[in-house]
């Protein structure tokens, strides 16, 4: 069925919409434990808002299908997540800031360890440190060249994580990953997905080739992995089509991605929640939407670290009190996709939500965790939703039809 | 917005997946009854899988949509309902392995009685055995001829049902049914949808007039009704869209034919559920997905016999802990569409489902019946999800996006 589109309705106003993102929320039972993560967690202020608000369950993708951080966060910004999906390489450039080109083709860069047998031994270089990254990103730059066939951009993300950009006519991203995601066996060849690709994989194997004769007297640092190719397309921004100037405080370079993809002002890095809260209330009066980032609960979850997940959650509960202080026209608390700590990854389902406005039809929810949600007025449908109904509840949207 | 399909995102494991469809399980509350057949039947073993698992409500089609058992079927099997419609006549060949070619036009037909003015009497001959339907089947090959125009073959399927199929070139299977669906009348004409189907409307009154004639000496099955025509168009198979091989240990012919449509193994016709269960059992190594078919509900919910329903669902509970004691990865209990006795036919209503595994999300049902799994961790939703979060309960699924 053909979904309507906010877009055409949407009318202006003075209103404050918050989305306080907790990255990978939700989760399900733990061995031993008295239930999931949401349910463990003294979360006594994410529980009033609950009881004050319209509760749900939300599909970032669709039911069944474990959604990455990128169609996650598409889906909650009210883009489709399927329609939106972007490579890592893209992810990655718009997360640092890299301004792309149309002739540009982008990848995520991992250093990596290989032994004298050319085998990974290490997928992530023993997770260097930042400053290291810096210098081997610049003794790339200095060191490799492919000439007049290409110009090459090598940037630090963050640890052992870095951007390639190649610059010439006619790149391709239809291009196989060089991460083989296990250790033991040698980095894969850049293999062409289709033969449009094959000069592209010519021109990436030899980079691939020369950097790693650059880094071969790095102790830990000694190749590159690429993986997410992906060519730069420009989205229709949050501004143009929900007329909303946002900002996002937002810490990881993914999540500054996505923002910056949908043309949301970055605010500069912060460190702790209560920098994030600060730059929140000093900004408040300046945009209509505020995306507030927070990824512990995601990490722990991915690290299979049931009660840390749970001392994360009970962190973020205690800085509602101030963002609900702000009295925003509509809060929205959720997530992106569950992390659940018993799976240690992203997993298939669904998120609990909450939706508080001064018109929202209240429901019997008392508890914020993923079974009470279940009957909550949102019911359960697809996050991508979630943005019609908060722009509905500031007052946002005009009538469909006479 | 655009649905992920699951098949980019599969994963091959070792897992096993048992569905156990209960054909029309749900129902109606029924005048004297204390509430629908399932809330009425003693089910203990579906009532403590329901405690352990995922629940929730299906739609086969959409809403409010009556399904055939040919949509219901797709739709559970991860098949687009509506995309993947084809004609009773496919199913027919598919179901008894007539293997149809390109040029072949199928129908379904009901051997029924007419009386000396040519008004339908009885639209199924007064449901022949089918034996005699193998003596007609012959009687009118050896009969019947279109000579140089056509090809003709007529096979039994199952008491008073058997199979046609014409072939010739350009056919078309744009034919009104000559099954009028009611008694006293005539037969209806081969009537043509469109132009193009004229030839084949002559060819095929040509067909049911010398049929007739061959039938004119028998005491009940003196006619021939066709319906469903259809032409074949291939499936991609359950193995090439998600990677499993497949067994259907399923019994009637329809069933079978869906099976065999999208490739799964048909295992030899049992007779007992008891069978079915060896069958089950005996070939539980050799396949990773089990399609394990259950008719007894649906033919006493088309008789209107509530009572006879209920005492189909509590032959079918018997067998649970046999089923579960396999401990397959994932489990799945529900049915193709609803088949209240109170409608004594298919109907539009949601069908509860079942879907156990060790990562489901627990929710508060506790009862197997129609308004119990309304508060369920699944909601409401498009059966065609249903396989979607098989696999992904399964760990067949790989995550969608970076």
């Amino acid at each position: 069925m053909k979904m309507i589109l906010p877009d055409d309705l949407v009318v202006q106003n003075d209103s404050k919409i918050i989305f306080l993102i907790i990255d990978g929320v939700s989760g399900l039972p733990f061995p031993g434990k008295a239930g999931t993560e949401m349910q463990v967690a003294n979360i006594p202020n994410m529980d009033t808002l609950a009881r004050e608000s319209l509760c749900g369950v939300l599909d970032p993708v669709s039911p069944g299908i474990t959604p990455g951080s990128g169609p996650g966060h598409f889906s909650l910004f009210g883009y489709d997540p399927v329609k939106s999906s972007v490579g890592r390489g893209v992810l990655a450039a718009a997360g640092i800031g890299f301004e792309l080109t149309g002739r540009d083709l982008a990848a995520r860069i991992n250093f990596a360890t290989i032994d004298s047998s050319g085998n990974i031994t290490d997928r992530r270089a023993g997770r260097i440190d930042t400053g290291t990254n810096e210098r081997l990103c610049e003794k790339i730059m200095e060191k490799v060249s492919l000439g007049d066939k290409a110009d090459i951009f090598v940037r630090t993300v963050k640890e052992h994580r870095a951007l390639l950009v190649i610059r010439a006519d006619n790149l391709s991203d239809l291009v196989h990953d060089t991460d083989p995601q296990e250790t033991g066996v040698p980095p894969l060849d850049p293999e062409p997905l289709a033969k449009e690709a094959e000069c592209t994989c010519a021109l990436l194997a030899e980079f691939i080739s020369r950097a790693g004769e650059a880094l071969s007297d790095e102790p830990k640092a000694n190749m590159v992995l690429l993986r997410g190719f992906a060519k730069h397309r420009p989205f229709k921004s949050m501004k143009k089509r929900f007329g909303l100037s946002c900002l996002a405080i937002a810490n990881y370079p993914m999540y500054r991605g996505i923002a910056s993809l949908i043309g949301m002002t970055l605010h500069p890095l912060t460190k702790t929640l209560d920098e994030q809260l600060t730059a929140l209330r000093e900004n408040y009066g300046k945009f209509d939407f505020f995306f507030f980032h927070v990824k512990d609960t995601d990490a722990r979850g991915e690290d299979g670290d049931f009660d840390a997940k749970v001392a994360a959650l009970e962190k973020i509960d205690a800085i509602i009190p101030e963002i609900s202080a702000l009295n925003p026209d509509v809060l929205v608390v959720t997530g992106d996709h569950s992390t659940p700590a018993s799976l240690a990854a992203h997993s298939w389902h669904p998120v609990p939500a909450i939706v508080r406005s001064g018109c929202c039809r209240p429901d019997t929810v008392e508890r914020f965790d993923e079974i009470s949600c279940l009957a909550g007025g949102l019911g359960r449908m697809p996050t991508v939703h979630l943005m019609s109904i908060a722009l509905a509840n500031a007052h946002r949207l005009a009538k469909f039809g006479a």
